[in-house]
């Protein structure tokens, strides 16, 4: 079954108190002639990325008696810190399992909105949280395989088609990892957009829904394979059940960016568009700058997912000349 | 004669189309348990800067004949990019006079805009304007001392006013150079917002304004003076005859910053706040970062001005362990 424009609007009233209405940058920077860009910059969200919207839709529709419960996500990144933030909004116990090597960074800022943080290699890391639910009772909140997560994600999807009035937009481009993102957003666009594209980009190191649409069937790769990628918000190995019919069904193509392509978007978008995006965030700007050829049109709009990026790679990618 | 709320909602309509209407962060990040602070980023705006607004409401303002001659304006910064931008956007001739000492970032996107630049030494960077003018007719496009640039600029401050519901601000943080963003914000502000308090912020090293509003005497420094500090966009040595009276009327107090409490601002501002600033649009939350005992209250916004920062200067205050 497929989410719906009335669920994306409920949820847009829910998120209204805590998420940021992000508008739709004009970036003459990146103009080159033939092709113009516009980015939706989620960097500005209180949590520096998208999954405060679906992480605040899911707990804010949750029961007194599962408010009272507590809450367990599991996440290395941007999930964690989203549902920590809205926990603490909402006046709810958060637990968060991470893998120990996640960016400390991530971790920190998960801690400082009041989770309790529990640390586990990364081989425990889905066994965890259940054990956690069975000896507490505390909800699980999925990252992206869920009907109010996905409904959550896709109000950036109703905001960018109100913002794109006027604007004759030929595609909108939107990051993949579980697919959370782009199910929501697609299904936006599709409704309010009708004839513009969405486009999937991944990083070709963790390509697996790209593979999976191209042969028309979910794809799940070993994690130790999407594992490699410098973007780790988008190391999922597979999307989700609930989202690959939303992929299937809305997304028009796929597009794989290279390393050293997210590394120089990053760069870019700090240098030139004054935004400060991890790689996750910066694969839909690689796209537009380095595969022009894989994407017919001559107008697009990206999401930048996230801006929680180690400062010191942030640092390293901006000193080096475009 | 002041400006008024009329003319800043009519400056709003004319320069929808062009520039971005920024929303108010939330920057958990920059909770100390008691205070809190919200970000308006006008880095967002299509040129990395504020001044889109003032230069395109001055611009669609003009006669068709105005139109048809063509503009000047001298700025070494921000005033440039943005009336070349509002210049081609309206199809009219722009000729910016800029010093040659101007950061290469914000001549360069000058003329990427399609604006003749015609570099001078310092000290012609006045009269070579009146010769053109002169010469071939171009309108002069002031860049602060002028009611249209005052009303534009404080669409910034009507937009902070809407944002601003339910947050209980008790002050709003506006950087200071020629006082056309001050004016015009604490226009709305005290119509929109009575009681909350508009607080100048200046480089201490550029502090002429500061100085006038305690000695109650528009001040002038020497030029020489104000340029010593890194925030380049604030270096203007005397707020705008039609400016100071704004400021006597509408601004509460003013707070200034050290070059170091600048330049830290400018890193934190990235690596925790996920935005490029400049170091002119960063003193607002270095005020806040490091002059608590000054400002008394516990929520504020700030203006982050602009992010037009030259990407070696970034990456270097990136670097730098907050």
């Amino acid at each position: 079954m497929l989410i719906g424009l009335d669920e994306l609007r409920a949820a847009a009233e829910r998120i209204a108190p805590v998420a940021v209405r992000t508008p739709l940058m004009t970036c003459p920077w990146a103009d080159d002639g033939e092709r113009r860009l516009f980015l939706k910059p989620e960097t500005l969200q209180p949590t520096g990325a998208f999954k405060i919207r679906g992480a605040y839709n899911r707990l804010s529709a949750l029961t007194e008696e599962e408010r009272a419960r507590g809450v367990v996500a599991q996440s290395s990144g941007n999930h964690a810190q989203a549902v920590a933030y809205a926990a603490r909004e909402l006046g709810i116990k958060a637990v968060i399992v991470m893998p120990d090597d996640s960016p400390a960074v991530k971790v920190e800022n998960t801690r400082s909105f009041g989770a309790e943080v529990v640390l586990v290699p990364l081989e425990e890391r889905d066994t965890t949280p259940r054990d956690l639910m069975e000896r507490h009772g505390y909800v699980w909140v999925p990252p992206y395989d869920d009907p109010y997560i996905i409904a959550g994600q896709g109000t950036a999807g109703l905001e960018l088609a109100e913002d794109a009035r006027g604007k004759e937009l030929d595609a909108v481009l939107v990051p993949v990892s579980g697919g959370g993102l782009i199910s929501g957003v697609a299904t936006a666009v599709k409704a309010l957009l009708p004839g513009v594209r969405v486009i999937g980009v991944e990083p070709e190191l963790a390509s697996d829904a790209t593979e999976g649409f191209r042969a028309g069937e979910r794809a799940v790769w070993e994690f130790a394979r999407t594992r490699r990628t410098i973007a780790d918000g988008l190391r999922t190995s597979a999307v989700g059940l609930l989202n690959w019919p939303h992929i299937k069904e809305y997304v028009d193509d796929f597009v794989t960016v290279t390393e050293d392509e997210i590394r120089n978007a990053v760069g870019v978008l700090a240098r030139r568009g004054r935004l400060v995006a991890e790689p996750s965030g910066a694969v839909t700007t690689a796209a537009y700058l380095h595969h022009a050829a894989e994407l017919p049109g001559a107008r697009f709009a990206a999401v930048v997912s996230g801006g929680n990026i180690d400062p010191a790679l942030l640092a390293e990618l901006v000193a080096v000349a475009s």
